[in-house]
């Protein structure tokens, strides 16, 4: 459906069309082949080719599009209209390769940089953490960015069963050696769990990156913590990255690696809403891996959290077209 | 097994028969097969013929009456005994019809209507929400009630699908047409979720209702928020309806509309404890949806919820014996 | 995707995007919005309003397109290549209305008579077996059809639940009042589990259709059975209603209304190929309820059901036009 | 409800009110607190005290009730009605002791016991094997009795965990050692899976019990088999045991010990259908274990054979009043 | 793997071996055969016979070790890395008896004795929590200790099902007979729930034990709460026993006896970090009941929490042998 | 444990140890470190990188260890004591690669070339059917080796997305190419489902591979099949490869790629019984996916199809060492 004054897409109304009615799209919108056109576009990557523990995230996606039919057009808080504010559409998945390491990310970048290209915001539903790799790739192709990062895990590691570099443990180590990310307008919010080592997170800190466990976010809260990313990112341009093991495995069981201890949902919507005026030039959701979840609960939590980023993200959108 | 003292009828004893053992009944207690003599009637409402979504409210009461198995006689915190205060049973299940909504809602009408003019107070466990709306044409048939609902969503909506003017999501609509609610003793707690409109609350705000959002709940605190729902009810004559979907669905997956971000159960039998001193003269536990639900644990949820209710309720009787 | 060379729509291929890639449509083939140009038209029927016992047939469609993916393009016994023959489309789900069970009636039929007006056979994924009554209504418009029917019910009872007329346990008596079909040419297969009445089956027998019983089907064989009902439906158009519920519960967990020592889906399979030559004008797969299935289970029987029924109506469809 | 003409106890009529509605009794019959008066008593036996694997069957007679409701009032192939052949009743579950081995066992035969001496057929519903001794110990307390007994295990062993007798292995030895089986009218039908030891079975051949094997039951068929059983235990009054176990783990997987390659439920049907003249002078269905269960497959088994079961008594008895 | 500066056992690598890789042991450690030369042995009770309500927790030792492959080496708040404090390994699964309950009890007491003899502190993974008694039997003999015991039940009623008294419901009132708990250094926290009697914990605190209510814990904070704790507990050996319950349901579902409104896993993991400087001489984590849980979160969190009074443990060690 | 009189490795007696106790290992046999001194090895392949659909099986080797459990000493039919026939053990997980596949491939092939090495016979518990290929090079090293392949699937494709060789569609035809497979000592049984393209067995065929489709199966028998199949391999050495997906999925509902109207785990035992005579030098049971898995039946199908070829394996050495 498109909107009459706007010719924005508009997704299907629940109040007309039973929720689970139709082909499953993200959000109930339409599926579009190409990203032309749009301000936002939000495409999935059923790919966990950097999984080093539980694989599933490949099937992320599917499941996310299938509980995203419960989201409706208006967010009651903030009362943004995200559909009104930018024209968004699915555009469907990214190309991969389940068999072939490199291969996939090649293909997950060139799709990523074909929607860039396009003029559109992406934003991505996983497939795992690696996957945020190409992603950057594609968006900070032509000057770092930032990062909000919420995750149980840093993701900084170096190497895995000897010497490989790419993993889902180590795409920000990766993008910063690429020079993709700006580690001083980094933070990753909700680390958590037993660690490797005890320096596991001396690296990323000496780069400059914020890292801030779940024990200090428990302390503080989530205005305090968010108005200090706030801080750290500042206007510069900002890849939110929300990784669905940040949230309680009672939340967001169907993830490869949980951690108990985590973020409840309240808290991580608290949080995304206070993105609100960062740049955000590109974000995701990942490791949402169906075949751990139980009841659709994490598609569905992975479902609204992107929701709530989309709302932000069309809210900055309109604001910065007025400014 | 009835108390030799009070002839109250009284729960099968966790200690003497295993929880697991015997045909499950609400809380244990004989079922008979007329309120006449009882204080409080326990009921089922096998019913989900208002769904607009995700159906299955309709085998609540029987999973609820199993996962209830695990209530024992007296409330740890304020030592209520509610089984002691009261005569107490399970009626059994409403008499309902699967196929046709207006039969449907005039059987369950009729089924509460003989409850209240037994003189016992319905305690009903659903079922869809819709069915709140007869349970408030029996107990509200001679003057308007007030109301405190919990619950995610409103329920206020006038229409689905064209002019289907009787769903789960207009309860409380029809009922302040048909002059079954005081609007202005009335208090919804909890609402979250995108919603359809910008504007999809305004009619109930116009009516009088106060619309508490969770977000308020959580800047304020569950003390605070009773005293303002005591308030608002007074001394009046007071309806509460406790939709499971309050609940997070962390806590309470099997229900049909499911919203992240929700109460936990501490926050909800926080609040029910505080609606002591309000004039109950009905009450329910809808929602619960078993198909949905994994482990039995939001049918756990209901019925420990409904035991909450029983003991203010009881509690209530007891003391307009007294007084 | 279309074939270069017959203009057919085709299906995704498994072996270059991965089967859980990409919006999930019916046998990963192209949605469109209409039938227009189709030879057969997949489509779901979303609903589950005649429902006496458990619901979530309305659910049938997301599932069975999700596990449909699984299907590939040819036959592997009757090297059937379906795509290839016909022109094939998923056109979406029909619109339906939850709440209100003769507009839902309505919509159904109108949903498929604008299929049938298009020129192409409709091939319906359910939703429940009353669901079947509004497509002999399509499809039977002008002339009583025959009728191949595997269920374990035989769906000819009268009223339920006082004097409704309209449930999943009664279309077929319905249709015959209603001229759609021809008693004479309907055969029953499967049928078993207790019934109401010991007569129960006895007003089909009575119009002349032929009720074989589970016990029957295993002391003759899949080919013996199949002759005899090529026999009954001869040369005329004909409707194939397969309720997956013929199908063993241990192969088709998730339906409303289980009866065990059912079908293996060997012999359905085996059924349903022997379907060869008979003129089939419409045909369905109902009663799959995703909320009672396990793993998905029942979904992937259905789908692999209906990719049957797509090989011999695909290959029926080749042979007339020789003809 | 009672049938007005016999005085019969009737099951609640699905057409009537659905089968979901309502405390779930066995079948749907009325529960009565004792077996006076009563042709057939079904009870449940809430107990896994013997088991020496995964317990649970203890939960087995509360799903095996909830499962029941589907079952309608006539068989379908021997149009058996059995509510009007017999007045049949749920008479609710013995008394049990989970936590005393020898107080259990007594319970349960004096709760049986008191079935027996109201001249009332017992059929139970377990509980794990180790409840058909003190079964035994009630039925066969003057005279002992044949078996027939459809299990994947001889249940013949001596002893475990060093000198522990009484398990839901050893039922069987003990019971011939009390005098309660005779041996010469006993066979054991089903028989698979690694054994102990190869001269496992030597001991209940030696006391001249006939174990015939899965593998033995393939080669022949049920007819044949039966024909053996029925001469095995002739006339002679005969206990039937069903271990829910000899039926395949994908039909039936909530069970402490399964075995794959099992009978499938439809053999296991037939089977009990061509006990049709033995004489039953009790029966039960044992060790459905609802915590393995999935999506009630295994109650719904073992309530669809307790029918079968039902149905056999009820015709056998009329049979032998006539006589 | 062992350490070659310490020479004490190590985990196998998660990033050299993958987590879901080989035979699963606690924590990944070694099984050794005996708990000679071990500072902490971590083992297994699989046995629930003092079960009165849902059983399961037999099975709880492998999935603990199952789930607990994702600990890693380090406390990441902590940074305590208990494998190089301390010499750790698991040493199996105690000698049980399913079927006696005496020589269950007789058994797990030797089993414990034996690591208690061989200087190594027992850290054991129930089991249902009667295994406590045994244990404390075992680290008791000499002296009686203090406990500090997180649970949702006090577990200090006297008998069940007439005159059994030793259930799990009954180990620390027997503890207390028998002298092997000092009452006044007995701390009881998280308890809640309905119970059978207004005076159901009066026992226990005329005895000395200090019960703490869940809600006063909400009302305070973990700092407060542990902080008395310690001061109750003071300098003296101190056992801790964790029964899983005390969590909430939704992030410990799989347990026999379940009340809503629990801790979240954050305070759980606050309070035992909290623990530091307690002299630990034993310690449990009980009621994992792996057939009750959901997707392993149950035994995820009993892993974790195991993990977390490993360090404390190993910390404490560490500490009083520099002392 | 170890046999007194043949130094054989024993399993853990469920008669004297629960069958839930004890660390997992492959049919409760001891965990040795190295192959050295065996006839048989158990290992596990925990890897699943070839999978081009639902990955999973890397956990296979845990679940089917933990099911195993259910193994006990004798075959029942055939009385075979492969623990007394043979010096058999579980050697533990092969060291794998997640994320490099050609690494990945080249372990395994090093892990099982070590245990031929030793002069055992590799019995693999997989991993995902690619697996075998490795276990092709490390057996066939020295002369190619003839095949029983029990699979829905031929995998004998020759590329994936775009140009891939190495997947679990591949394995055959790349052993063929590189000689470790004689093709005409190779022969497929059970294959079915839809496929790629109308000539998609014919490279196989060509090569002189039997391709026996389930449709001949089912219309002739096991011994007959297995005859032809005995025939094939004649006395030359062979791999027995057993892909769990052979098994209908309502059987082995956990692998990846599911086709329904497979074999019953009786015809596929009944099969297995037939290698009798035939030259094992290696087998394995692969594509078992536990997050597919529902209630452990597919581990428990693939631990029970690995005792099944144990004991053939067993039996076949003991006869050619008389000899």
């Amino acid at each position: 459906m498109t909107d009459a004054q706007s010719g924005h897409h508009q997704p299907v109304d629940g109040a007309q069309v039973p929720r689970y009615a139709g082909v499953a799209t993200f959000m109930r919108l339409p599926f579009v082949p190409s990203a032309q056109g749009l301000d936002i576009a939000l495409y999935g990557i059923p790919w966990d080719g950097g999984t080093t523990n539980r694989a599933g995230a490949r099937h992320g996606p599917r499941e996310v599009r299938n509980q995203s039919s419960l989201m409706r057009r208006v967010h009651h808080v903030s009362k943004i209209e995200p559909f009104n504010l930018a024209n968004i559409a699915d555009v469907g998945d990214l190309s991969v390769n389940p068999i072939d390491l490199q291969d996939g990310l090649a293909r997950i970048e060139a799709g990523i940089a074909e929607i860039v290209a396009a003029g559109a915001i992406p934003l991505g539903i996983g497939g795992d953490h690696l996957t945020t790799l190409p992603a950057l790739r594609a968006v900070a192709k032509h000057r770092p960015v930032g990062l909000i990062h919420f995750d149980a895990h840093s993701d900084t590691n170096d190497t895995y069963f000897g010497d490989n570099r790419y993993t889902h443990g180590t795409p920000f180590r990766r993008a910063i050696e690429e020079g993709l990310l700006d580690p001083k307008r980094t933070i990753q919010i909700g680390i958590r769990g037993s660690i490797y080592d005890p320096g596991e997170h001396d690296w990323a800190r000496a780069q400059g990156i914020r890292v801030l466990y779940m024990e200090e976010f428990v302390a503080r809260s989530a205005t305090d913590v968010m108005a200090e990313a706030r801080r750290i990112v500042g206007d510069g341009p900002t890849y939110v990255s929300f990784d669905i093991d940040c949230i309680d495995p009672s939340m967001a069981p169907g993830t490869g690696t949980p951690e108990i201890g985590g973020f409840t949902t309240r808290e991580a919507q608290a949080m995304v809403r206070l993105l609100e005026g960062v740049d955000i030039v590109g974000a995701d959701v990942v490791e949402v891996a169906p075949p751990f979840d139980i009841g659709g609960l994490t598609a569905l939590t992975g479902a609204t959290m992107a929701f709530e980023l989309l709302c932000v993200i069309a809210h900055g959108l309109a604001r910065s077209r007025q400014a």
